[in-house]
């Protein structure tokens, strides 16, 4: 290739972002900062520490937790001669136990972790679901009580209430396998069949009535108990009032109500039984799970987040046996679900707003206005200038307000005395200040 | 699947991340996010607006600038029953071509965008080049003057200065391909020994002092022409001293030294003449770069950051005709380069320091210490507590100055009345609060 002509041939077609993937133009970028820095600032606050991982992992790591079929859904490759196959992650908790799994020995119990990358999933893309997004994720491992569960629900609640959401909006449904099983053999379901009804109750929202009775008959239940595992998967339980499952479902073993008992007085030690119930229809697909799983459902019936505990993972992957638990929250279906809900601004508001704008009123400054500019950036400041061949500093005002300065310095004649006009945007205040005052000047006024 | 078991299948080998990645835990985290946060902070206070785009991008975008050459050194790959190559992000420059490309027409001029993506190359990982690695990128699109030249070069040096980096430390070397060509053609280099003298300055360094002499005698040079050539791609020039060069080879053309002045007029006006000099064994081997290139150069020759005018990129990706300039700046280098001259603190120091640790010293404070610490939590303070069983106050005291925890609170016998002991562990200060009064107490003393 020579140094002087680029390979054109003739290639001039337009290039597009892959299928599936967002191109994030500065007022995009802005919002998707402000959101990672909820997460952010939540989780910090909640005693996490942030992590992450490599963006591809062996793919064997995939097929250890989740079998073969999880291939099709991966973008897997191979380094060109390279003889090991990757993929890249489509999940995080399979990275999660596996760096706690090689750094078990020296790492405390529990340790808190939380992350935000990016994830990759080869399906088709349709509104909430894309082929590349971002993830929240909070995790808990080494800690198997019903404390750390009620954590990553409070870290959860604590993003949601950040973000501006009420518990009218958005809710987090708690359930249990062990207590979910113990129910559903106390009504008569079969251990063989288990499997097969838990898939039901899944699917519960997504089939007629009559046919969700009907698939429950063919499994031997009677009218009654049919119609109370429809009372079991329906109508939520308050937190705090596990007394009534078990006034409701006469007999059911006790050890599921109390452990649901001591979550229950966790959460409500937190102050978060205004946004959260038990709702037993909450399986979470995920084959992992162990114990508490939870969802985090908008009106509508949108999932905004999910989670639960997974004791055996860690282990699955070479380290020692060590309880987990943790959630996740994606980008997509959350900045939807802000949208609706009104709770994002004007997309300009998220953009980082400049301290100062300088504008040249004169027609040869020497220099001094990119001299100016460059000490003020020096200084910590944000500053900024037009681009703009005009002199005008009505239309440069018009500028600097539009891009939501907080001060405009203008140089005119006061700057063979050393000075400019300094203006300050939001009150329209406008007084002479000395260059050489003036980063002190200006960082006062910011507070900076 | 069981809901119930795991797929085991004794697959209990340890993974590990794939060569050439990094797994990332909280202190090596907290490191690169406080490299990222320089690049963002003095990127915005330079005027420069963030983006992103897909982690990766279809193939044909990368062979269209690199010429098919480069599928070797990328992770390529596609879909399972899909048509499209994909390969994952080498570099960021095409994806910014394309995302202005496809832009264009409704884009100011110029746009001033920097990101701070990761980038993949499927190359062997030594010292200083790894598989996966984070890049600052800043570019200017859509001005062809020189100012443009300089603000990139300008925000680099400040990125350099926030890390702590002096002139003496690291040196921005500047050169220009026209201007080269020129003083090369000057000097009886042919025209199409250009790329061969090109290819043989940018490899000086590495190759010894006879062997250069010798290729350039093979272009049938003359000992006095081989001496200048060696002068020209040696010696640095001062920024301000352009004309040193014209009296140095005598009768070179005139054009190139006066674009040389106006950048090195520019970079005087921002302050910058300490940091940057003219060295025009700079090459870059990019093939894309079309006037001014740079390098940022630590002592020990390590290559820091580099950049340079790619005016027909944009062109080429099917986009208008647009000028443009940019730097890069990668972290596994940075990073070294840092520790190496002491400018990382303790790994710790990064790590975010928590406003409060709650202590319970009681038997059973009927779950007043997570209340407390929920509130503490959910009113925006970084709160922690310990996890271990023991109630002795100075262990736990001692927990929270190793988490540099701001201020201990202490839960004793005083909540009989209310009341809390709030030590501040700076200075040792112990008082009692009320605890309603707690929130506003910390926050105030925090600066909150």
């Amino acid at each position: 290739m020579s140094l002087h002509s680029l390979p054109m041939a003739g290639n001039t077609h337009k290039f597009q972002a892959p299928k599936g993937t967002r191109d994030f133009y500065p007022p995009a970028m802005a919002v998707r900062r402000y959101i990672e820095s909820v997460w952010r600032e939540v989780s910090i606050n909640h005693g996490f520490e942030e992590i992450d991982g490599p963006t591809f992992e062996h793919l064997e790591l995939y097929t250890a937790k989740s079998g073969p079929g999880i291939v099709s859904e991966l973008f897997s490759f191979r380094r060109e001669g390279g003889d090991a196959d990757y993929a890249l992650r489509p999940e995080f908790t399979p990275t999660l136990a596996r760096m706690y799994a090689s750094a078990a020995q020296t790492l405390p119990k529990p340790v808190k972790w939380f992350c935000i990358p990016n994830f990759f999933r080869a399906e088709r893309p349709q509104r909430g679901r894309l082929r590349e997004f971002f993830q929240w994720n909070a995790d808990i491992i080494g800690d198997d009580s019903p404390s750390a569960d009620a954590e990553v629900i409070a870290v959860t609640v604590g993003v949601l209430e950040k973000f501006g959401f009420t518990p009218d909006q958005v809710k987090v449904k708690i359930s249990h396998r062990d207590v979910v099983r113990d129910l559903l053999m106390h009504l008569g379901i079969k251990e063989q069949d288990l499997q097969t009804t838990f898939e039901l109750i899944d699917r519960r929202d997504k089939i007629p009535d009559h046919e969700f009775e009907a698939s429950l008959g063919q499994l031997g239940l009677s009218i009654d108990r049919i119609y109370d595992i429809k009372r079991l998967s329906g109508a939520p339980f308050e937190i705090g009032e596990e007394y009534q499952i078990a006034e409701y479902f006469e007999g059911v073993p006790k050890s599921g109500i109390e452990s649901l008992e001591r979550l229950g007085s966790e959460l409500r030690d937190r102050g978060l039984r205004p946004w959260c119930h038990y709702n037993f229809s909450i399986v979470r697909g995920l084959a992992y799970y162990t114990g508490t799983v939870f969802e985090v459902i908008a009106e509508g019936e949108r999932s905004v987040a999910g989670g639960g505990r997974y004791d055996k993972l860690v282990e699955l992957v070479g380290g020692p046996l060590t309880p987990a638990v943790g959630i996740a929250m994606g980008d997509v279906v959350l900045r939807l679900i802000l949208e609706d809900r009104g709770l994002l601004g004007e997309t300009e508001e998220y953009l980082p707003r400049p301290d100062v704008f300088v504008i040249s009123a004169l027609d040869d400054d020497g220099g001094q206005m990119r001299k100016l500019v460059a000490d003020l950036r020096r200084s910590g400041l944000h500053a900024r200038h037009s681009y703009r061949a005009t002199k005008n500093v009505g239309k440069l005002l018009g500028e600097a307000g539009k891009v939501r300065a907080r001060f405009a310095v203008i140089l005119g004649k006061e700057l063979e005395d050393g000075a400019v006009a300094l203006k300050d945007l939001e009150s329209g205040d406008q007084r002479e200040v000395k260059v050489e005052l003036l980063v002190q000047t200006l960082k006062d006024a910011l507070g900076k």
